[in-house]
């Protein structure tokens, strides 16, 4: 960290300045500039937030920069090998691209089992599909619940197929993590301290999404609570940020998937269904994450989009999922990589806290 | 809602979406373009939402453009007179601003107390002051919890002053509302859905800020979890929203003041500390936000803002604030009203479920 | 168009806005719906603009939605079959992926001809190279001006490559053209209207650039400037757009492609240098570009980065492009295209007015 | 300037840092931290930026920390004292609010000339209208050119009020000089580095209106191209940034005001009828931007807005704009100001080069 002086300021300016960052037990050493003195503080704390907020407001102090990265856990530095997690056979992180697919919501039982058949066989192999929903308007459908859990797990059963599905509560991480092999976060929680938390204790794979505006930092910050409460299976997942363009949902930020491959060592799932909202452009956008390096993609399937609950006009139905699939194996490929085959039968669930 | 047809489109496409309106117990009207044909759906349903889904998949359709706005308890157009929120003898949303102040996060008794009787004599009503604190980053200080809500109640008795805190989590609702006046929802959490529903239930004032990349729609939706549980004792709050500038912390939108009273019957207040982010700024933005309209300010006031624990560098000391509240009134004055003066004494909580 | 009516607007205000439609020369139909009568406008006229204007104005009006594209000559619609933009035998908009590549700015003869050698070399067609630099700092190198242009040329002969350029004013539309195979519009200039009009009037390709903030629908409008004019040898660039994200220079909207796909029939070529402003982002955002159907890329690349005058961070060296353009083929194959080979030798410059 | 070493960065690459700054004729100090070794640059150079981007991008080199602001002339650092731009009898940038009224377009004669005499009436002291129209569209209106012009200066001499109109293009500085009292620079041309050179070239007053999506930095760095050619009449316009909000046409970034004035000296005047695209909210803004500090305000004002050519609406009526000017007095006065009276008569035309 520096600490800038103002050209003006004075001897006793800095030595104020020297005093403080004494205080907080570290050391500092001066550079005198033509124009400017800068301070130096030497030494690392967890106060280290704190120092800086007192010395922005110093007397004399022109600005303060800080350079170490706020994440630990999380970056590469500290890590320098991919986390890989692993669910039964499936690995997400390594040299595989795992395919996620399934209807936004789960609606009924034949409309979860019948999607789980489509895209198992089109090769995905984990099952999307929520049953608690975050809906921007209180009138719209919220999801099944408890009810659409069970439904999950019936597919899992039934089809083979890993499932993962939101959940929305601190209070409901427990009852979601027992159905699910993934609990995911989604955008509107990535600061939804008091559920991160829960995640953190939690011994299951979590997927932590981007905020609609976070940063990659602020992500990355995220994905420290979880991290720093010891549960260390976690994926991140781009959905798209919100720009001033309206013609897509959100802006899919791409370039992200390879920042946080540079940043992190934490897998990176790309969603283009909600990264786009319109279903014409979620092959496209599909093909350009894995080409990016994205470790998975998660994709809104539905058997009649048309007539579905949530979201049906960024859903594909089965015909053109499985068209997706079949473009998206040499794109993988030539990027020296290959598409996660599907199970045979599904492991048992593991989650011990 | 309308439904625009391609231009290519035929006969039986057309005949489609008529039947797909009916279905949803809704009448249909054409209007034939020199260019394209149009229909308007006549009527209304819970199930719009679901209705405009699923027409904007449908062969034929171009665009589906909807003409009603999504929020109903919240518009002006539901009620028409201002709500007025009371606590004793203030009213927040009639003629006087109401000024809230106080530390960013409670620390300790001397700090909160000696600030409660500074922002007191300087005219604020109101005492804020956060006991549990969201934090980007899991390693900062993330507040004292309960002990800081009970430091809170002690000035609140001691110096006479309402008081407002937020709440981070739906568990911990019930209890922040037992200790304070005000209930308030931080920027991270308004799609905090959960949170959202239980604040519904209480009977008690809830202030909801902006989220940092909502629009006016989404934040009116927001309210509208609250009201439709019940709860109207709602204000807003207008905070800064995130854009590419980076030289102050976020964007204030001065003009979601004026927008959410033409579109809103609710009060709004504005945050110029965390909108800009920058001490310096706080007073010019206060004034402009009383010019333009805002129902209250709500101010981060600290005894030493350079030894504060979070947001030093966009806290007030005693003597700002004091000068700030100083060139407040007139330009409160200006604009037909007044400062709301502070209380003799507090009246008891009133909190029924 | 429509024209919705408000809740509580009477029979003289709708007979005025029907009336008012008439004076513009069009027809209008009404639908009565439960809750608002809404006025359907039918006919086109350019002054459709104004009319919407004049119509938002008028009393017991709520609302003016229209539902036509307000660009056409753009439009997919207009023209459905792709754009291929010709130049000796090098096609933009086919089936071949076309890479341009070269250095921010031309600093010496040496740099650009070791430049266009190389690049050559390792696959790309075309050399890009500024010699008139747009620059945030008047402070900052602004490019070498003609003597840039001469250099560029005498590389073009030497090396046998084609050449792209950019020009930042409408007085240098002509000189530019002279030198160069496709003139640029940089994204500072993409409303630059006089700019335009001179770009429409060349009978010679042009590169347009997306605006920094603009949207998909105003740089189709921009477009519209120069097809407008006569000049249909036209392609855009997607170089990414400005957003909170801090850790890239923007953010590349990789959507915007196929989008562009979608709406236009336009070439589109995509700019990873620009979109990221870092170099170790510019081979997975190239390919994912390429992924998504982009047309061609424009990269930057010099001889010694870390001593370029201009943008140096973002741009690869030979060895870096040359590991890119080996990554990209399999990856252009895998969607069915191939990379455009370099040319044998130059062909003579066209350029009619 | 800072260069931040990587971690695991060695002697040698720190000697190659430490040569390339001097190659530059600066000095270097080193830092040694406990994680990693800082090298302080000493001295100042107009190359700096070019040894910054050297310097990022060499072997070691982790990250390279500006200190000092890219512009100079425009800062408060420079010049602390406020620049006042005189015309005749008139100052902004004192201690007087000016403003500035008039329809975004000049349509006719008997339009430009009711409406200055209203707004003069109403207490403005400059007339603007838009002779030269930048428009999204090519198939819009684009103005009357030089016969707008013509009417402005008929305007001026009839009703005796200054004028203010918009410039699109370096060839036309010298003609709309002759004619217009203040040279308007707009949001489209912030950085048409070819139009700032004209207008640098000037010795007549200029306002430069703010990109859509600049920063304050970019401003002011665009601001610094007409200050470092001798213009120093110049004054800034702040109208509205873009962001993810639709319900008003931008997002008017009211704490750019305040943040001018601190780092810089140059007058500071605000649009709200751009800022907002809502004429209802012109008035709210407007007393925002007074309250706030701004030096004047620039209104569309249209004497039939529902007939206006162009931004009917966000124009006032006259009725509207006499009200503003009755609310705008009492919040001038409430923050130690006054409005600027309208002049007897206009001053002969000052303009030499």
């Amino acid at each position: 960290m520096f600490v800038v002086m103002k050209k003006d300021s004075g001897k006793e300016e800095l030595s104020n300045v020297t005093q403080r960052v004494k205080e907080f037990g570290l050391a500092t050493q001066l550079a005198h500039g033509t124009e400017r003195t800068v301070v130096a503080v030497l030494g690392t704390t967890t106060a280290l937030p704190d120092l800086r907020e007192s010395l922005e407001l110093m007397p004399g102090v022109e600005e303060v920069v800080p350079i170490t990265k706020p994440y630990k856990l999380s970056s590469r530095e500290f890590q320098p090998e991919n986390t890989v997690v692993k669910i039964g056979d499936i690995s997400i992180g390594g040299n595989e691209v795992v395919v996620m697919a399934g209807p936004c919501a789960v609606e009924n039982e034949e409309q979860i089992i019948s999607t789980a058949q489509a895209v198992k066989a089109a090769g995905a192999v984990i099952l999307r599909g929520g049953a608690f929903k975050p809906s921007t308007s209180p009138y719209h459908f919220r999801g099944l619940g408890e009810e659409g859990l069970r439904m999950l797990a019936q597919a899992r059963e039934k089809v083979g197929i890993l499932i993962i599905t939101e959940v929305l509560s601190a209070k409901d991480v427990e009852l979601v993590a027992r159905y699910t092999d993934i609990v995911q976060i989604g955008t509107r929680n990535m600061q939804n301290f008091a559920l991160l938390d829960e995640a953190g204790d939690l011994r299951k794979p979590v997927m932590l999404k981007r905020g609609m505006s976070a940063t990659i930092q602020e992500w990355l910050l995220a994905a420290e609570y979880i991290l720093s409460r010891g549960n260390h299976q976690l994926m991140l997942c781009e959905r798209g940020i919100r720009t001033f363009e309206t013609y897509t949902r959100n802006t899919m930020d791409i370039s992200a998937i390879p920042a946080i491959h540079h940043l992190s060592h934490l897998p990176i799932i790309a969603d283009p269904s909600h990264g786009t909202g319109k279903w014409h452009l979620v092959t496209p956008l599909s093909l350009a994450a894995v080409a990016a390096g994205a470790d998975g993609l998660i994709i809104e399937v539905h058997p009649t989009p048309d007539t579905a609950l949530k979201d049906g006009a960024q859903s594909l139905n089965f015909d053109n999922f499985k068209r997706l699939m079949a473009k998206l194996a040499p794109v993988a490929e030539a990027t020296g990589r290959k598409i996660a085959s599907p199970l045979g039968r599904c492991p048992e669930f593991v989650h011990e806290r």
